[in-house]
């Protein structure tokens, strides 16, 4: 929480401006500003954004600081998944020292804010979120951290998994997370209805992955929708990737979008460009909250990414169709305040009043700052300057 | 055609080893080369590749070196070319400037090959095509570039086209090319009996841009195929884009698939991650030549891309959904030899005998150097040293 004025900025590729930060909130934006005693940078007329959010991500797989893995992994999900416990243990993988690399370097990218699932399972227990959560600790003040408690292995396949789930809640996730409740559980009532009551015993809100596709995925999310409804949990409950939303029949994926919106249903997306996604423009006109990720990356499940949300939300871009200039602001926009807006951040905003989380990016147009994202130029969190030229100040394990 | 001696480089990340190249050819390829009086580079034990090759652009259309575009253009594909062809009268667009400034950004990118399509309209006839043959001449040694006579506007619904595109072939275009028969121009058997009749007339090849998708595009499809057996051109006419062989009906996409294997009819994709597109997989298993481009980029049409042929081996890599490493170098050997080969160049090859087109490139593995694609450390044609460092060594205009 420090004061900073950032001199010569145009906000949103606007006119030039400067950016006064107190006390770690946005305290002024305008023409010609002093602030005695505040530390002054020069963004020498480059743009600001505000901070990038990363609202899907796994902080705790990555392989960076390793040699390249060569991915011999089989087609099927679960070998994906079987694959990655195995390596974990083979590697001695610590997911402090993980999760503090990808930290870092997604701060060196921009992003101020950051929502991680990470695994709980009964092979590891709860090690990997006691890891996360000091990386949160030694990380506060550089970029915020929201935990899902993950079963990536499975919930009612794996017994001993609720209990490990309900005391990740008691030590401190924000969130339940979920996984295909049919295509991996294959006992969808049961995963649903233990993820539910763990949110409702904790008050917390839960986030889970559908990767299910087609009328699979559709069903799943009726069944979501229903227990949202019965425990009257409208606005807590968020769903990744929603695959199904992509739904080429449109009365069928339209009617799955309206429920998102009737009910207050996030969608968190990674844009993958080989999968059916949901609509940036359907969803943002039936006023459905929306955010987007990086996912994993550098980790056994795919060699891609690197923890920038402004190529992001370029690859946002490119799913979607997007070319005009209008319309990559929108992507922008997920990237951004959209993602902040599923985590209940209201604040997370370029203006008067909100955090100070100001990135200074490089372009003519913030077009051209989405298609070229450049080094980031300066980062700043909550008035802190915690990156410069695409580079972390603080280094990394 | 120089000779040029690259010292330890690992060709496709193999063991460290040293090429050598003589008149522009691959002479050995070894440990512990020497040859007198030839000029040494060392490539410290980076990675060599083979040359990449953009298969599909439009050098004729770049904004590059002007303000950044805004991008305000209507959502149908006339729109777009509508629209194209105003701001080329009102910036009065040079294509000879700009072709050379989007080669030059390829070659910086390590492209040593080229196929562009160039437009051919009744506003502005030839002058494009002479812009970037002159482009061509300039270049000679630097970078490889073969021509396509593109109808952009379309051929039956603006008379004097074909007139136009037959003086194009008789100036030196190395293609006859065509768009959409049905979408573009209303009359696909007038606008396919038009260009099969001025390859024919030529002895020249044809490349189609087919963004026709489902079963229009299938249709189509099928009025190519029945051309090409009546007039025997097996192997002389290729399709762009062919989104409809991506059509969810696997027989029906198969059938397609096959009859390109049987009639030997290369596909050139650019990977778009919103449009359905030919599988990387299912083209090779059938034996289908399948080469990839950047498209057009920085245009009117759209804001992306950067001619890099690697970074788009990375799209195509997450198009196709591809993770393993085996998958990687499958999308990299599209982006190389695979495009030479729809060119019918066999010699592209990193090996003894091949042209002399290397580029070294950053990484520990070649999937490495696919997802961080960094700035290219050297790139030679035939011989030539043409970029260091990302940057062409001939200066833009
Ligand atoms: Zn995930
Ligand atoms: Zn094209």
């Amino acid at each position: 929480m420090s004061d900073l004025l950032i001199k010569n900025a145009r906000p949103m590729a606007g006119e030039p401006s400067d950016i006064l930060i107190r006390d770690g909130r946005i305290a002024a934006i305008g023409v010609g500003l002093a602030a005695e005693g505040v530390p002054t940078e020069e963004a020498g007329g480059r743009i600001a954004i505000p901070g990038l959010v990363d609202a899907h991500t796994h902080l705790d797989k990555s392989l960076l600081g390793y040699p390249w893995y060569v991915n011999e992994v089989g087609p099927r999900l679960i070998d994906k998944i079987d694959n990655e416990r195995k390596v974990k243990r083979d590697y001695g993988l610590d997911a402090h020292v993980q999760s503090m690399r990808q930290s870092l370097q997604s701060v060196g990218c921009g992003t101020t804010l950051i929502r991680t699932h990470v695994d709980i399972d009964t092979d590891q227990g709860l090690v990997a979120l006691e890891g996360v959560m000091e990386t949160r600790r030694q990380l506060a003040g550089v970029v915020e951290i929201e935990i899902v408690a993950f079963p990536q292995s499975g919930l009612m396949r794996r017994p001993g998994t609720a209990e490990l789930l309900d005391r990740a809640m008691a030590l401190g996730a924000d969130l339940v997370g979920g996984l295909d409740p049919c295509g991996m559980d294959r006992d969808p009532k049961g995963h649903l209805d233990t993820i539910f009551a763990l949110a409702e015993k904790y008050g917390k809100g839960i986030d889970i992955h559908l990767h299910e596709g087609g009328e699979l995925g559709a069903f799943s999310m009726e069944m979501i929708f229903e227990r949202i409804r019965a425990r009257g949990m409208q606005g807590k409950v968020a769903v990744s990737h929603a695959f199904c939303l992509g739904l080429p029949d449109w009365n069928v994926s339209q009617a799955l979008i309206d429920t998102c919106a009737e009910l207050d249903v996030p969608i968190l997306t990674t844009a993958p460009p080989s999968r059916e996604v949901p609509s940036l423009k359907r969803l943002r006109a039936a006023g459905v909250r929306f955010g987007a990720g990086v996912d994993g990356f550098r980790d056994t499940w795919g060699p891609y990414g690197n923890g920038d949300m402004l190529e992001r939300a370029m690859l946002l871009g490119m799913k979607n169709n997007l070319r005009r200039d209008d319309e990559l602001l929108m992507a922008l926009d997920v990237c951004t305040t959209g993602g902040a807006a599923v985590m209940d951040r209201a604040d997370h905003t370029l203006a008067v009043g909100g955090r100070g989380d100001v990135v200074i990016v490089e372009g003519e147009s913030v077009g051209e700052a989405i298609v070229t994202h450049q080094p980031r130029k300066l980062v700043v969190a909550a008035g802190n300057i915690v990156a410069r030229d695409g580079k972390s100040l603080r280094e990394r394990p």
